[in-house]
């Protein structure tokens, strides 16, 4: 079954600082037609970074579209023309003061692919390194910066101060790493 | 250090079938001015189903804000007042045909927290059973289903089939899952 769906027109309807959003007319399958919302976004990176007392590095932030803080892993939006991992090692030397000489692509996901186009790259960086002199965050950002153990992260699920999707990823793949690590001896 | 934002003013620049936009002024913890651009979304649900053959049952559909087909687990948008394990269950009937006699929460998480508001509520559905007649879908829905073994999903994880975030978050459940059945064999 071909399940596309033909533009038939495009409007936008905001330009943003962040995000675009456009009303789309479409043609369906059965040929009726609907209309699609659709918020563009430049993309974005999050990084599990692990220290060497292997805690994970955490960022608290308020989120204005929920009106609360929420603790998350280091994250940020992609520059145009920005490559991932180089996105990735700015955001956790801002967010973090943290360096580090191991950086790996784990996986990438769309996080609302019903509305929106962004598109989540999410690293592991390991061989962390403090920087002498922390790099400056964005003139609107302001974090407070935790590292906490694998089991203090699961608490804060479980009390919702982490809540969000990137981040419970996160979690639970150094929860299946250390269950495999387990399996294997 | 308190991060809140103070809104100082509040802009309605869309309100649409699916999602509202809001421009707002907020006051920053130093007190300069800064702008959000806000996303409201009623929230959704989305469904880890597993068929008395142990597969997932997993939905292909046209995701037009992406221009192309992604497999996903069955989800779909809150109704107004709706309890979400109402939402999970009729959303599973509508897309899939089968109902269930056991549903559980397994985690709920803000999806792009950033600049959206989008909750999704992830619940295991098991104890599957086929409705004789199929339920109807969304008159602008159109989806094909299939059920895959728990390595074909990761097959269509690595080949990007799977690309998003709560169906990655999913298959990783499953995968966590078995991982710690083979560590307490």
């Amino acid at each position: 079954m071909n399940l596309n769906e033909k533009t038939l027109s495009s409007k936008e309807i905001f330009k943003g600082r962040i995000i675009d959003l456009y009303v789309e007319q479409v043609e369906l399958p059965n040929g009726k037609t609907s209309t699609r919302e659709i918020v563009k976004h430049p993309g974005a990176v999050a990084v599990l970074a692990i220290t060497p007392e292997n805690k994970i590095v955490m960022v608290e932030q308020f989120r204005k579209p929920l009106e609360r803080n929420l603790v998350e892993i280091p994250a940020g939006k992609l520059e145009k023309g920005e490559e991932p991992e180089t996105t990735a090692r700015r955001e956790l030397e801002e967010e973090t003061g943290y360096t580090c000489t191991h950086l790996e692509p784990l996986i990438s996901f769309y996080t609302s692919p019903g509305f929106a186009d962004e598109l989540v790259h999410l690293f592991l960086a390991e061989n962390l390194e403090k920087l002498s002199e922390a790099a400056e965050l964005d003139e609107d950002e302001f974090v407070e910066v935790m590292e906490v153990t694998l089991e203090e992260a699961e608490q804060m699920i479980a009390n919702k101060r982490i809540y969000d999707a990137k981040t419970a990823y996160a979690v639970q793949y150094l929860q299946l790493k250390q269950a495999m690590q387990n399996s294997s001896k």
